[in-house]
């Protein structure tokens, strides 16, 4: 694997979370990886200023922070202590040096079924978080989640409505995030990348495949690259069709990837992104 | 429970399936259930005649057979095979006396990549099928599944797919299966069942909710009415404002109520129908 080849590639650290930042930084370095993307729990586990020396002393690029959101709660006090979150989730990114906030927008309260009022809190929230992202010069990137995860972690499930929240508001304060693993089976998709890249609004690019059978609680399955039934090079096409040239995240939650050695997993993602992606 | 309250109530033979078809007969009698959807398996097991004939004579009406479908194969040998196996279905439909053939269209073939193919492919055997349909008084009815099941069971995840395939040809051979668990999620499907009645496409009404944790294979974790994110009488009322007043199924796939005493499933599920849904 060449530079070039990797040039795009970012390792989102969920993928091999088993690597302490450290070790994600030497085995960067070593396999010529410039990119990541980080997680808030393990930043805040290691020291948000720490992380930051690290990342910048290993000369690391920070494509993205994930994640903050979770902004569908009902209650005035559980919302103020979201708002609140996502703020110092701003921050870290800013101290990070990345300028792009990945959002998980929060799945339904506890005995709701409105899916629709849990959408428009999400926009009150983003009409709040939108100015003080600005001013700390990071962008908001929506995350459309797999509709198997509508109840319990994401009412947003699908571009559609991620770009129908983002575009209430300034490009550079919020747009969305395009992850093959959520957005895969939706025809409408591609148009909707489409949309987004017109109004300036791909914020990141993820990378996962989709393998089944799923496992129990249907989080962590997401498939190594070229494992399942995603068309990596198609996707790649329509963001870049739609004037995306960023970088390409891999971000695999995956309990067979973390049970093995992180640096072989880190050694075959790359692999796995040469091969099928560019 | 008075009768008038069941009078829409069908029971799906799935959700109870611990019960062979005579005790099913039975305890639909002494609950004042009249309307049952059936399955190919558990009918061929007991004989199709024999079934006719039992349903018959308890007075029940069939609303449904499921299911045909599987229609994605790419070699000649296996299409043939399918939509033999389709006519068939459409035969047994019409000997036990339901005019509503549910069509599940299946996934993506082994190594296969391409939704858009599987799903042109899908159309082809409907155009074979539809008029075979028509000529035996039965009605296919395409059920889009969720979208967790597009690579391995059904490429059709959407209301708006399902209409895009049935559209081409006539409402009565190709309309469509409307089931909560599967479209509960999509903010596109209100207008969509819309689309579906203004054009007679409505051929089917089921419910299960949604619940979490999803189980491993994500088959058989269908929630009980009432127990998940699901608003059942929101949906019931999108299904009458677009003109359908036909029966409505409860089918559940759900290990958790298969463990159980199966005519006390059915009666908590007429129950649950009554509470939540009329």
């Amino acid at each position: 694997m060449s530079a070039a080849d990797l040039s795009r590639f970012s390792i989102n650290q969920m993928t091999v979370k088993q690597l302490s930042l450290p070790e994600l930084a030497d085995a960067c370095a070593e396999l010529g990886v410039t990119n990541v993307g980080l997680w808030r729990e393990p930043v805040q586990a290691y020291g948000l200023d720490a992380t930051a020396k690290l990342v910048r002393d290993a000369g690391l690029t920070v494509t993205t922070l994930c994640r903050g959101g979770f902004l569908t709660a009902i209650e005035p006090a559980e919302r103020a202590t979201a708002l609140e979150d996502n703020r110092r989730a701003v921050d870290e990114a800013a101290t990070l040096g990345t300028d792009t906030l990945v959002l998980v927008s929060g799945g339904l309260p506890a005995g709701s079924k409105d899916l629709h009022g849990a959408r428009e809190r999400i926009a009150y929230a983003l009409g709040e978080l939108g100015p003080y992202a600005e001013s700390r010069g990071v962008k908001l990137a929506i995350e459309p989640l797999h509709p198997m995860y509508a109840s319990d972690r994401c009412v947003v499930s699908t571009l559609t409505q991620a770009l129908d929240l983002a575009e209430r508001f300034p490009a550079h304060q919020v747009g969305v995030t395009v992850d093959t693993y959520h957005i895969w089976w939706d025809d409408r998709a591609p148009e909707q990348i489409a949309r987004a890249g017109a109004g300036g609004r791909i914020h990141t690019f993820q990378l996962a495949d989709w393998t089944t059978p799923l496992p129990e609680g249907v989080l962590n399955g997401r498939g190594q690259i070229g494992d399942g039934a995603i068309d990596m090079r198609e996707w790649k096409g329509y963001v870049e069709a739609a004037g995306y040239a960023g970088a390409i995240e891999v971000e695999l939650f995956n309990d067979g990837l973390w049970a093995r050695d992180g640096r072989e997993v880190l050694t075959e993602t790359a692999r796995r992104f040469v091969e099928n992606v560019m």
